[in-house]
């Protein structure tokens, strides 16, 4: 099954035999007080180069939240998603469950937006499927609740299967839904990863729709995050994992996501691995080279050459 | 199904509910020419400091190899095995296809040593299974044959089952057989990888044994391959990979393997991703602190702070 994503001029597919799809973060003011700020002013100019800065570090779609407290969400989504256009051809991960933000953010965007998110709340599906299906969008679908985030994968199932019904009866294909089968801390409890892969587990198996996930969260409050970032996705891909929304800015993030494409056979040749070493050390060498001058002599420790072990 | 290692004081469990176990790759002349000229001299002091330093590292057994054309394989297997036990307490794989050589070390050795290892020809099985049965040790099996290495998941499965099957006759176990479903280096061919998860799945499924792997191999003639090897552990654990011989020594897979258990709820609280986090980054201070003297002055790149996103 594919899911296609596009912009104006750019397709994306999302399935278990495309590329692995990053989609970026960044583009959020959560816990961004300069974004924010910037937001509430219509000044997008920090969107601009967050969208192409997450492109260049490999992120396929863009994801975009203006959601702050009291400020007008609609118009700013609707500024910011006109500024992700004007600079890059990626397309975009319209982050609201607010209707009149997706109202004034989805008529103006040129292509095939992601919408995230419904949930399985009856409230949520019916005030926002008709939105998705009116603009022919498609959709990330979590899998909770009014009853909230169960810790029994069955029930996770059941929410999914939900939605995808909903969705169905509201005329969008089951291609067009991505169901995220939650991800939660594990430090707070270490079934937490278990839970997430059985319940990507049945939903592949009974509804073998594509899935995407918010991968940062399940290292929350532990040390040393790129890689316990990077260790679920890779573990969650077997079991169906085709796209996250993650950190794309994070080398080691994207590095490993290149790895499990290439061990999956979706980079034949190791044509993107190659690629990004050589311009992972190509950028490594430009900057020993500006360090340099500002101290010949020291014998400061180099980085360790990569190896060939 | 658990697989049960020995020293004379230490048990190491290999299955799916357990901590992912390292098999410690180092003790190995092939390419080590100082060490194969001190095997040779019967000087096995590289040998004692290669043990503590991959068990110091995180191996849970070590391999230990002795294979020099034209020398002595079976004194020399003898005397590192013995030197091995006189400096730790982890089980040992003793990896010989030589009955001469196994038959030398596994009478001195004190515990359960895995044998590795045999493969599905008919010689290799009995020649080495009656002296894995005399010494009540456990066995890797390679699924491969005298007609090769198959790119047929179904055929290495077969292969594996007629390991499983012979080792039976012999009166060994299943839970003392690991099978290798062995990993061709994705370099040369993009689908070897979707080859190996493939033979994993049917494995697991049909026979239910516990797998290890040697896991170095898939990167080879690729750059920057230890996030290779790490990605390809990863991949497989969903599948039933319970084992590697692999690079302890090589932080980055230590990392990795430990962030895997940690999502696969093997361990709990995180305690050894925490503990991992700390010496790791006590020797980078201590390695800081040492370097500080040497440019006391010099604006020298610092390595960048682990994060905490």
């Amino acid at each position: 099954m594919k899911t296609v994503l596009s912009s104006a001029t750019k397709t994306v597919l999302i399935g278990p035999d495309e590329p692995f799809v990053i989609i970026g973060e960044r583009i959020n003011p959560t816990n961004r007080k300069k974004l924010a700020e910037e937001l509430k002013r219509f000044d997008f100019s920090r969107v601009r180069a967050d969208a192409l800065a997450q492109v260049e570090a490999g992120a396929q779609v863009l994801d975009v939240n203006t959601g702050i407290p009291g400020a007008d969400e609609p118009g700013m989504l609707k500024g910011a998603v006109q500024a992700m256009m004007e600079v890059t051809d990626a397309p975009i991960s319209i982050d609201s469950s607010t209707p009149e933000a997706l109202e004034a953010a989805l008529p103006i965007y040129r292509g095939k937006a992601l919408v995230n998110s419904v949930t399985g709340e009856d409230e949520s599906l019916e005030r926002l499927l008709p939105l998705i299906k009116k603009y022919g969008a498609a959709v990330i679908g979590i899998a909770n609740d009014d009853t909230g985030i169960s810790n029994d994968p069955e029930v996770r199932l059941a929410v999914a299967r939900k939605i995808v019904q909903r969705a169905a009866d509201h005329g969008i294909p089951r291609e067009d839904v991505l169901i995220d089968p939650l991800c939660m801390p594990i430090g707070a409890n270490h079934n937490f990863g278990r839970i997430t892969f059985e319940t990507m587990r049945l939903i592949r198996q009974e509804l073998g729709v594509n899935m995407s996930i918010g991968a940062g969260n399940v290292g929350f409050g532990l040390p040393d995050r790129p890689p316990l970032t990077s260790s679920f996705m890779l573990l969650a891909m077997p079991v169906g994992l085709t796209a996250a929304i993650t950190n794309a800015l994070e080398p080691e993030i994207y590095r490993s996501i290149l790895a499990g494409d290439l061990m999956m056979g979706r980079d034949p040749f190791g044509k993107r691995w190659n690629q990004n070493f050589r311009k992972v050390s190509a950028a490594k060498a430009a900057a020993l080279g500006a360090a340099a001058p500002a101290a010949p002599s020291a014998a400061s420790p180099t980085p360790s050459p990569v190896t060939g072990r």
